[in-house]
């Protein structure tokens, strides 16, 4: 069982800057994301551009912020659970919670602060015939080791960076890669495109233009993808791996199911301290709302400092909280 | 008269930042402000000091701050009033006002946002018998234009880094300069205190501590300065000019008659927009004042950003606004 002052749902900006303002008044904290890494949507999805609405940034790289705000925390040593998603929520006899995330990890904390954006990423899934029979026989919707594809032979499908990328990597490693994409045209980088262009013109991948999705099959494991191209025709195609990269749909998940007041896949907070109507539950960033609220990373600092004035209450009961500024006091690392 | 959409009283960093999220909306905004240069209480009181809680720096200068939000804010080319103080406010029958300074400036806008900080900075004034009869006439509380001092004999009261920097800078200027300072220690940065000590001994300065101003005297014009010793003996100094720099101390001024609703110097304002009682006039940033008020500069960006939103309706009154990303749509100078 991990044990922590605060923890955080989210390692988003909001939820770092969460950390910061938690770590000034000496609250320890713990952040768990389904991701694989820190840094949310910014990191996720557009890590390279650039956002302009900072305060103090004329421009910034998305995870360039993320980078600046892991070194503005650092201080207050925060620990992460990544690539796991938050299940449950336990209440304890005296008022503190155990979250606890789809693979079995356990955290203790007095007070619960949900700062996961639009929720957890989940895949989105194409509409194949017996797709759902075969997720983890054969079917992967992310790629977390690389090595397990070795010597295999895989179908890639999707038009995006990610399925340009895998198709790039896993060509050196795989016995045979396939690419399938619907549309003649690739919404990924120009250098990717190129690169799937060339390795498909020297017979290094089977790359299948204007090809859906139509079946899988086999016995137990994945053995056949069928694919239907522009007239109609279904092409069938021996493979032990299918790999569907059509992006990441957000999901509120299973924070839906808590109790808590929702509106419009949004959490209701109040303004005062951004608790939810649920007492040691606060709700920062995209994922709530209240009159006014604007989906913007700089409200959502706000909306932390708020936060963490509130949640101290419940981490040092004993204790009156004095207000001080940083540039008087500076930042005591813990 | 200078013609605006909104007119932003206080050019510290969150009338700065309201430039900017005012800006994305296609308004412009005109910038008023007491104090002789742009950057509040950050350029005026401290900005050499470093501030840590600034979302993604982990430390910056506050000069440095100013500089960059300075920067981020030239696509909309800001226009500003600096050492002018705000007097009236005259309302127009089409619901816009006519801001009007102590010196006679006329801004008429549509939407008036009150960022002013801890008020207007005003000069702390020491108790002197006959002070107040010499104002403008021998006695100055800031140094406007070095020039005026030339070859005059000028007397400079204070120990901190004003008192210290204006006596090394007119001791090249004026015909005498002489420090009075009621300790033997002074309070600025060691560099000035050592060249100051310095100038003294080589007899640039004349240095007076562990003395206290007593009286003024002249006729119509200042012509003596009466000092106190420690041992409570009377020294006549013949003066043309004396500077008191004993700082500065914020007040709400002239705003404070405007029928705004106001909370123990902090304006009362609402945390949907942060309208304040009166229509079209907002206050954002340590001014204000709501439940869970918490006076950092970050939370001042969220409710510049808020108030944008809201002053939209007055500006382009015929118009839908739509939020969009900067992430998305990138900033569009004027």
């Amino acid at each position: 069982m991990i044990t922590t002052d605060i923890c955080i749902i989210g390692a988003g900006p909001v939820g770092l800057f969460a950390v910061f303002e938690a770590g000034l008044l000496k609250m320890r904290c713990h952040v768990i994301d389904a991701l694989p890494q820190i840094g949310g949507q910014l990191s996720e999805i557009y890590p390279h551009k650039p956002i302009y609405d900072i305060p103090g940034y004329p421009a910034i790289q998305a995870q360039e912020l993320i980078d600046k705000q892991m070194e503005q925390i650092a201080p207050f040593q925060p620990t992460f659970t990544l690539g796991e998603r938050v299940e449950a929520l336990e209440k304890q006899e005296d008022g503190s919670y155990v979250v606890k995330s789809n693979e079995g990890t356990s955290i203790y904390a007095q007070v619960i602060v949900i700062a996961a954006g639009l929720g957890s990423f989940e895949p989105r899934k194409p509409e194949v015939e017996g797709l759902t029979a075969f997720e983890g026989k054969g079917i992967y919707y992310m790629v977390k080791n690389p090595e397990q594809f070795r010597d295999r032979k895989v179908v890639i499908a999707g038009g995006g960076d990610s399925a340009l990328d895998w198709t790039i990597f896993l060509s050196e490693i795989a016995e045979k890669v396939t690419l399938v994409h619907r549309s003649e045209n690739f919404r990924g980088t120009p250098d990717s495109t190129e690169k799937v262009f060339e390795l498909a013109k020297h017979g290094k991948i089977n790359l299948l233009l204007a090809h859906q999705l139509s079946s899988v099959r086999g016995t137990g494991h994945l053995t056949d993808i069928i694919v239907t191209n522009k007239r109609q025709e279904d092409v069938s195609l021996k493979a032990d791996a299918l790999i569907p990269l059509f992006g990441l749909s957000p999901k509120l998940g299973p924070i839906a199911t808590w109790g808590l007041a929702i509106h419009q896949s949004a959490i209701n907070v109040n303004t005062v301290d951004y608790a939810t109507n649920i007492e040691r539950i606060y709700a920062i960033g995209d994922i709530n709302t209240y009159p006014g609220k604007l989906k913007l990373i700089l409200c959502g600092y706000h909306e932390a400092a708020l936060m963490a004035q509130s949640a101290f209450k419940y981490v040092y009961p004993e204790q009156k909280l004095s207000f001080k500024y940083t540039t008087v006091n500076g930042v005591h690392a813990f």
